[in-house]
């Protein structure tokens, strides 16, 4: 078994279509995770991840913050403690709507790896 | 996309060689997560979950509280930002060391369903 701090894990800043958005990859397909990869996600305030869609699935936790999920047509507020379902091929964005860093865990499949 | 929070979930205890557990199924696959599956725990001061292994993972991430994972022959500790990773057939179990809930996300596989 493997135990680490998520704040010890080099942060990589997300450039395209995004603001404010840093990544850090903490269960990976390197470490033996071999169905699906754990990434932690910090949006500074005013700063969002890029409108788009792929073909994977999200399962997200909000760890600490306010923020707006934008998708086709609808948007939804959501603020800590809450889960967010992205099904594979819905458009989405993330959004900071407070003024403190949103952070937030992401996983998706392993063989998927992108940078969102 | 679905948004809610993992607090209106109705939690089940725990029973079998487990003391003070209590688990949320928050993202499921009945909600359409074929790949991978987000479970919240809460362990009680003084409580575990029972110590034993399987052969699938399990991606933890601590959101609160202090606890020890115990292994085949290892015990290490944990706490709040604190990310785990158990692989498949890895004898584990989750204790809580601490004087307040501990609270944690562990997931895993789609169709490898179980109480833990």
């Amino acid at each position: 078994m493997k135990v680490m701090n998520y704040i010890d894990v080099p942060p990589e800043t997300i450039e395209e279509g995004a603001r404010g958005v840093q990544i850090r990859w903490i269960i990976t397909e390197e470490m033996g995770a071999k169905n699906f990869v754990m990434r932690h996600f910090e949006i500074s305030p005013e700063g969002y991840t890029p409108l788009h869609s792929h073909d994977w699935e999200h399962e997200v936790f909000i760890l600490n913050g306010n923020g707006i999920i934008v998708g086709d047509g609808a948007e939804k507020p959501f603020g800590q403690g809450d889960v967010i379902f992205v099904t594979g091929n819905e458009l989405h964005q993330f959004k900071n709507s407070g003024d403190k860093t949103l952070s937030l865990l992401c996983l998706i499949p392993s063989k998927e790896r992108c940078n969102l």
